[in-house]
């Protein structure tokens, strides 16, 4: 394969971080050339790396072809972890993986597409064991002219799962049978299931001439089961924690809110927004809020007593509290759902006052 | 079964919420009767609504049974949503309820239980189809006298499951075929696919005495694939909104380190918090984010302008900004290090201050 480069790049249309895969000394025949790139962009799948343009640019003092993937965070080749990292995966880790691949193969099959050049090093493994195939449309572009049988191709895609299991296989000396007078050969050792040592024989056509997902999808068999539970583990755990953030998201809105309120320069002098009304109602509740201090003076910073007050007044609670005046010369008993009527009001006598400019 | 009552309760301990199932008028045979719950609190499963406790109460003027559920929020029962929502359910959707509950029972009878009340009435069924097994253990403690033998209970389970699918197909009048001088039949109708008819037929014992949940699995077929890449979209799906969430998580602590500096009533006569140090440019910056006005003097309410400011805040970017006094005489370019560095050690003089109390 040629020489290529990759980078990490922010795009400034969406903002979002992509994956820029550069190949030096790329010479378009003609315009028609990168459209084999266009079935690929419809591949949306949650194991497929997804394409999303390439083109040529002579930014770089030469002719090169850009490919732009989606970004993947923290994700790194199958072949390092396991050639570099000397990674051993289990049989459970591997089912995980050949399942994941599986299932993007067969996205990239039903669209009529073949991955071509599927090995450990274009098979991306990101935390959670969160398959990913990578380089998609990348040899298309490449070998435009070579003229290949999409049939062969998918069968080659399958076959290249084995491959990859017996580079992972052999890292671990007890999966290498050697017999006198002729070369090692990679076999799953005795500590894999009857299941596993099936389907790593399917995968090398000892069985059937032709290898079908649905063949693999039968020797995993419950597995399935494994694999989906994780994955729907996964999106509650996620939910649960969006959850939680959403909430900060409500409190960061609120602050701001009472921060556009409060001290505002230009009101100092203005009667209306006097320091008796409403307005000195929300001044005394944000000291409160952030400005408590202890019985001897000392200042405290204490974000639960921040957090339960913000979301009492998100709430407008029926709760009392009571608010001192600088001074400590009066105080005032007031419920939150009364300061939370306040900041609407004052917030809309801001948005008010911002609408007139035209 | 017996008169229940259903409520939503939050706990004192931990703050979450849950579910609370009452069975008025139960009667603990001796302290042991209970015991039958605890087997199912370790069944935790993506599919399954989770046991906590069970207990029994006088609190409502009888004695009552408790069990508590996790709350699965903006769910409702198959049942319902079948019955009185006369809901039409797609050969995919039926698939998804299908594999889901299998999912769920396949957890349930690994763990030597059966589920016994399986029926649409238990099965809850929350936004993007996402269904749940409730009510569990409850019937093990009702009828903790009576034998009964879990091999047939999990079969009785699994039928289920074709009951269940009956009542769905039964709402669609071109699924029932009626044969002169017969009671109707529920049969799912041409728009069906062989394996659907097929997994029908298994499901009612049709085709074999004893029904397997791996029998179910392999003639959902390919069918998983969908099931498992529906799981993991959601799982992205949340992970790219948590990522967006936590942001503001991040400006909501930011926002609220600004407010515990500012303004604070015991520094206005402090020469060390005087107006003219670090906290006068946290100030200025504050009053730039928040009090903004424009050409005319009307105000700014630009969120875009406080997130942009309190991120660049927050990276300490090297990015200058003017700064102008009040009273417009001064003003200070400074770069956003500079001001972050400023609100760090104001921060920390606070926290100092608060941290001398003991």
């Amino acid at each position: 394969m040629t020489q290529q480069c990759v980078v990490k790049a922010q795009s400034i249309t969406d903002g979002q971080q992509y994956c820029l895969r550069r190949v030096p000394g790329f010479r378009a025949k003609d315009d028609s050339s990168l459209l084999a790139i266009d079935k690929w962009k419809d591949i949306d799948h949650p194991n497929v790396v997804r394409v999303r343009e390439a083109f040529t640019t002579r930014a770089f003092g030469d002719s090169s072809l850009i490919v732009v993937y989606d970004f993947k965070p923290l994700s790194m080749s199958l072949k390092r972890r396991i050639i570099d990292q000397h990674e051993i995966f289990s049989e459970g880790r591997l089912w995980r993986i050949v399942l994941q691949i599986t299932s993007g193969l067969k996205a990239i099959h039903s669209a009529g597409l073949s991955a071509r050049m599927l090995n450990a090093a274009t098979v991306l493994i990101a935390p959670e064991d969160r398959v990913y195939l990578n380089s998609c449309g990348l040899v298309d572009l490449l070998m435009v002219d070579a003229a290949y049988i999409v049939d062969v191709a998918q069968q080659e895609d399958l076959r290249a799962i084995g491959q990859i299991l017996d580079l992972a296989l052999g890292m671990n000396p007890e999966n290498i049978a050697t017999i006198q007078g002729q070369a090692p050969a990679i076999v799953p050792g005795a500590s894999f299931s009857a299941d596993f040592k099936q389907l790593f024989g399917y995968l090398h056509g000892r069985m059937t001439p032709v290898i079908a997902i649905d063949d693999i999808l039968r020797l995993a068999g419950p597995r399935m089961f494994a694999e989906l539970d994780s994955a729907r583990r996964d999106a509650d755990l996620y939910r649960t924690n969006l959850a939680h953030e959403a909430a900060n998201g409500r409190l960061a809105r609120l602050l701001c809110k009472l921060n556009f309120i409060t001290e505002r320069p230009e009101h100092t002098m203005d009667p209306e927004w006097s320091e008796t009304g409403d307005r000195y109602l929300i001044k005394l509740f944000r000291d409160y809020v952030f400005h408590l201090v202890d019985d001897v003076g000392r200042p405290v910073l204490d974000m639960a007593h921040v957090i339960g007050n913000l979301n009492k007044l998100d709430a407008g609670s029926a709760e009392k509290i009571m608010l001192m005046s600088r001074d400590e010369q009066s105080c005032l008993v007031v419920t939150y759902s009364e300061i939370k009527r306040c900041v609407d009001g004052a917030y809309s006598d801001l948005a008010a006052a911002s609408r007139f400019r035209k």
